[in-house]
């Protein structure tokens, strides 16, 4: 149901060309804004100095193609965005095929893919194109033609707010730089927008951020002017991406594993879902790189589906509205439903009485002792119990009872309803 | 030798009638003074208000049985007193075939065995009966005979105290309300018993204090008056039940496994029992749900053979005088022997030299060094003064050195008679 | 090619006959000082009281022979050292082979090999002979003829100190005491000699200072008018010994494994050595039993090849020659390079920029991406200045790398020369 709508939405966004920056970052952030409308666009001139980075040129390009010595148009930039390496500056020229060929990309392995080209700090000019198609070059002239243009201009980002019962912060970060790809990475800005969506609906304890911010230089930017405030009040921190395809579910830690971010998706992913995979920061890729770097030391971690440079399709033109699923979106948005839920619940809860509790009285406990009782609730009651010392969290219970925390949350509320627990 | 008398004992207490209170519990702890005259039995009113619970009323039982259409008298109490439901109410009356049944308890699996079933705070009445015994009861009108009472009355418990050199203290609980049955529960009051009346032989360094009290409200009951001294001045504890048996042995851990108990059990259990079944806190069942309870916090775990509720005899007709032996009580009382030598000599050692003492000058070394110089325990004896350096107690060199802290004790002796050691 | 010289040294030593004491431990220490010129030889009267021990009379011996019924020759200690028992008496008489044979060492499972014994502390004589020769014996009459004297004199030790830029120190203390044996001990202070000879060379950070000492009586000796020196300055040491074969490296841990010479070896062994094998304190037998002791404590270490007591030859006359190879000794020197160019090296490193620094303007990353691009030395520089965070050594950011903290040296140095990197 949901996970239909977020399909749609990756549709509509999916054949705009988005870069570090140019029209289809804006275009992208007032279609998202739509869905909220308090989703906040800003930007930023092109030269700026960012920590170590300089905002770059902005680029937009119009049209860019290739023609044939027959005559046909081919890498037709306007048919699929990939065919233009992002960045590449303005040429009009003929060239030999000998020439052309160093500025042209593909992939042996995946004949039918066009692969996705980056050149943003070193000026220069390319073409992506499915290695079955180069093979067919013949010799001759060709003719290319890219109207680009890289100007002094703006880098955009957005973000949302939503206030929160205290000024702490869950915070959620995605990208939306790229161009036509859509579980790296439409997946991430489309998951980041209806969650923003879910948790506008209702009164929240904490306060929730969600940035859309191009990758690497976009991160740096959000948090340059505002690093004081995030390291004092983001408590956990996620970046969205990858999140949108059936496969396995990725963990990728922050900088110690050791943040409450990492704290509760290591509980969700391992009691909840069971089979997911591990990584370690070392094969980090995304905006963790700025987000958990020395000295900004934010809490955040990632939780995906296939983890991006892993999957065969990854930063190709196979990277489609094929390979992600309402399904496999929806799936994602329950499973940060889950982690959002336990931390909104993650307090430090303490027993009100001394010795065990008597539950039977309270109609929680079976009252007779035969064969045939069923402990099972009975245990699980008197094991969350044992361990609201006060000393544990939510999480913490749930990770002694080797159980996922979201199923302890009912039992809590029934036992803070019974006054038998307390927020320490 | 000790294990006989033990067994012998057993079979004294075996077919008492006891439950949370009445007259055949102050007939145990009658029987049981008679091995330590200084057991103190004490009691508390039904009604009175412990912690979250509150204590029973008293609960006897003169005689108790069924007859059948065939004027068959059944279900006799007198015979064997797990055919009544603990805490039953007086019932005299003629009800059919069908009414019958739903106050009947048995095990398909085990057709021979009476299980054991007890309704303390839902007023009920019901038989226990052999499975197969059920299946040839035959339709007709059954005349039920329940002479019980329920009243204002007391709970018994009782306690011995045997004061050490300081006021610190080892704690030894068990329990003695259930009926006739042998592994669990008589072969704990027994070994409590027995060690006691061992203790009482010799100067001891603890103090060690001896709990005698129903389940559950018993030990509540022991605790509430003098849960700030036991919490000052308990330093370990064990909870004695399921010790007759000749299976394996079995250890379930205090709340975090980290107490001197706990530290003390695994010790002795890993490196001189070595085969032996270990047991998460989410398994308890017995009192150490009370004494590990947030805010009891005492220092309490289990040393069992085979665990409650693990065995197939467990909490039926089975578990009976056959089923415990001479020599399982006895290697049971041997183990907390061990447990208690550690625990008196568990001292920080420190080496009274610098660098390693010439133990070939005071005999305790090779002093020539030849192919055939068996250094086994001149290699010991080193690793003992290495790690003897204060901030280990014999625990812990023990677990550094992988072997039971027991068979250092004479060791250990030996250097502080040669003034190679000293207490930290 | 400094293989073939070390083992030069080795073949020049081998002969001498050293002890505790005596004339053969001078000679050895004289032509150690050829090699570093610096090394002071330092010496104390036989009966000077060491901390629990006292030094032995300094031993000496002229020539020991046995002549057989037959007038043969044999045991002849001027042919071969082994043969006479350390420490024996001065004797000549005669005796049946009944009483020979009670002062006869052999070994029944290496037939050709003499065994290695000595009686320090115990007044006795002795010889040791090949077990085929032993069984060869016939009765009659032997002469044994023992040209050795016990007296009031010195024992002999040494040391070389290189002054660093601190006053803290690098430890390095081998052994002095062993006769014709190679691997264990000669393979000990030939290294020590060479990596002194290599550390004179150049400016160090450390201090390093290189004990040769007769063991267990020697160390004492050394530590006992320096040990609180040697505890406020020494920051990680070795014992040398063992490590001239070219067989697996073996590591010995100190009295709990956590030093910081253990840290590095752990790091050099698990990620460039790969293979090697691992001994616990309990299974020392050196000179680290002093070094590590309670209230000694220095953070000592060993990284052998074969470890003593674990080795066929080991203390027998099949410990030879043959069994170090200068492959062997150069491997140990390059290994014991690698370790102290860690330890020179191991600072706390800081990045001196906010979030990721931009590597590609300096020349560091790659400019584009592509799906040719490679990222494994982009990927590394990442992950070093990911973990610089001044929480950690160079050899914990090694260590969460997981590869060997000297290949990072160059690119530490890189990043310092691009002021990306400061020392915290």
């Amino acid at each position: 149901m949901i996970g239909k709508k977020m399909h749609d939405l990756a549709k509509r966004l999916f054949p705009i060309n988005r870069s570090l920056t140019g029209k289809g970052v804006v275009e992208t952030l007032n279609i998202l804004k739509e869905y909220n409308p308090n989703l906040e666009i800003h930007s930023i001139k092109s030269g700026s100095k960012v920590f170590d980075w300089e905002v770059p040129d902005e680029w937009n390009c119009e049209e860019a193609y290739i023609i044939t010595p027959d005559g046909e148009k081919i890498c037709d930039y306007n048919q699929n965005n990939l065919h233009l390496v992002q960045y590449s500056i303005p040429v009009e020229k003929e060239v030999s095929l000998e020439e052309l060929q160093e500025h042209l990309y593909s992939l042996e392995k995946l004949p039918d893919a066009i692969p996705y080209v980056t050149s943003y700090y070193n000026k220069k000019w390319g073409f992506c194109i499915a290695d079955k198609d180069r093979k067919n070059l013949k010799k001759g002239t060709y003719k290319v033609i890219i109207k680009s243009e890289l100007k002094k201009g703006v880098l955009h980002y957005a973000n949302i707010i939503i206030p929160g019962k205290i000024k702490e912060e869950i915070m959620f970060s995605t990208y939306i730089c790229h161009p036509s790809m859509a579980n790296n990475e439409l997946s991430g800005p489309i998951l980041t927008t209806f969650l923003a969506k879910e948790l506008r609906k209702k009164e929240n304890y904490y306060t929730y951020r969600f940035i859309f911010a191009p990758e690497t230089i976009g991160s740096l930017v959000y948090m340059s002017d505002k690093l004081k405030y995030l390291k004092k009040y983001v408590k956990a921190g996620f970046i969205l991406t990858c999140v949108g395809d059936e496969r396995n579910y990725s963990y990728l830690e922050s900088r110690y594993g050791n943040t409450l971010a990492d704290k509760v998706a290591q509980n969700i992913l391992k009691y909840k879902i069971k089979n997911y995979n591990e990584y370690s920061f070392l094969e980090r890729g995304s905006d963790e790189r700025q987000y958990c770097a020395p000295g900004i030391d934010l809490p955040v971690c990632s939780v995906m589906r296939s983890k991006y440079a892993t999957y065969p399709e990854y930063h190709t033109s196979l990277d489609n509205l094929d390979l992600i699923t309402p399904k496999g979106l929806e799936d994602s948005f329950n499973l940060y439903k889950n982690i959002i839920d336990t931390l909104e619940n993650n307090f430090y809860y303490k027993t009100t009485v001394l010795g065990e509790p008597q539950l039977g009285k309270r109609g929680l406990y079976p009252t007779e002792c035969t064969p045939s009782t069923n402990y099972t609730q009975a245990f699980l009651y008197r094991n969350i119990l044992a361990y609201a010392d006060g000393k544990n969290d939510l999480i913490d219970i749930a990770n002694i009872l080797k159980v996922d925390a979201v199923s302890l949350i009912p039992i809590i509320k029934l036992f803070l309803e019974h006054n038998l627990l307390e927020i320490n």
